[in-house]
């Protein structure tokens, strides 16, 4: 994604600690108390400009919500929003997903969200894309036994690739679509990218599992 | 597929043992001796009108093919076809693939193909899928520890139903791919349906995986 280089980004964070943070790790096992109520915890990492996480805390008051991403110049796009709508649910983090265990304490989240992550095609960066297994062991150490990951993508590589690692790792597949917007009864709160690329006639591949 | 009864189809299969039966129950454990040498013994269940285990045959003389298919009208096809070329590694077999484990001895079988199996959509069928854990359970009876399963479909409903049921039994997934025609350098042979309805534009898909 090209962006203008956005220097006030920082303060505009700095500002807001009510809303955003970049330093998640000072908030380890203690979460729920960002929020107004305790309820089940939900992280999507890579919100990118928001519109999945926040059509999601709208949707879902019974949840909190957490997006997390590492691009100031994005994140700050959310956080502008989260300054009108003022969802007592949402809260963001800009950070790598890559120290998500040094964020979440073990059995904290109990769901987790992949949106059109980088499918970073070369199998030299295999170890970039957020279903290699480096990335699984993180994931089941946050996630309560009963949580689960939900992933979706446009990419047919990736989502190759990440059927493989998911069934290789030991995780159990609840439900799955190979092209999730002819699944007309399910809930698909779409991302911005989502948005476009779905009318390009790509089929959006779906997975929802856990790590027993 | 609809077929012109072929009254003498009975008369035709018992006149040619050295290429099929309908009695495999007798041949259990000693397939072996039906073919020219002892090699690695390769079973497709539904083999329709054959192209895919005649060409596999023609391709891989290093393996042994078995061919099951239940209907005789069908079946007879790949026998008339078979009176021709007369493959030293290509053995026929009338007969219904739920009582595979009556057919096969443990571990006789290095590999098992599903093409384009019957989708039977309908829930109340699903016991009927070749890919529901009866027969799946069945497959890893007769298939060595290192063989291996390969299931290929366009009917996504199938395919999406199979990724879940073949993960959920505890099978090892090993490759597989959600758009096999644009996978070029994997050795495909087509199955007569493949032919005609990939050109419609439909995503073959198709996965391979160890019972562990």
């Amino acid at each position: 994604m090209r962006l203008r280089k956005k220097p006030r980004a920082a303060g505009e964070i700095a500002a807001h600690p009510e809303y955003i943070t970049i330093t998640p790790a000072a908030f380890k096992g203690q979460w729920q108390e960002k929020f107004a109520k305790k309820q089940p915890l939900h992280v999507e990492i890579g919100s990118g400009k928001g519109r999945f996480i926040i059509e999601m805390a709208k949707a879902h008051p019974e949840c909190n919500f957490i997006g997390l991403e590492i691009q100031s110049s994005v994140i700050i796009m959310i956080l502008e929003k989260q300054l009108v709508t003022q969802l007592p649910n949402l809260y963001l983090v800009q950070a790598n997903g890559n120290a998500l265990t040094d964020y979440f304490a073990p059995n904290e989240v109990a769901q987790l969200y992949l949106n059109f992550s980088d499918p970073w095609p070369k199998n030299r960066h295999a170890k970039r894309r957020l279903t290699y297994p480096t990335f699984l062991k993180m994931y089941r150490q946050v996630l309560q036994p009963a949580g689960n990951l939900q992933f979706k993508t446009d990419n047919r590589g990736l989502f190759e690739y990440s059927l493989l690692s998911f069934n290789q790792f030991g995780t159990k597949f609840i439900e799955l679509s190979l092209d999730l917007h002819q699944n007309k009864q399910r809930e698909n709160i779409e991302t911005e990218y989502e948005q476009r690329f779905s009318r390009l006639g790509h089929p959006i591949y779906w997975i929802k599992l856990q790590f027993k």
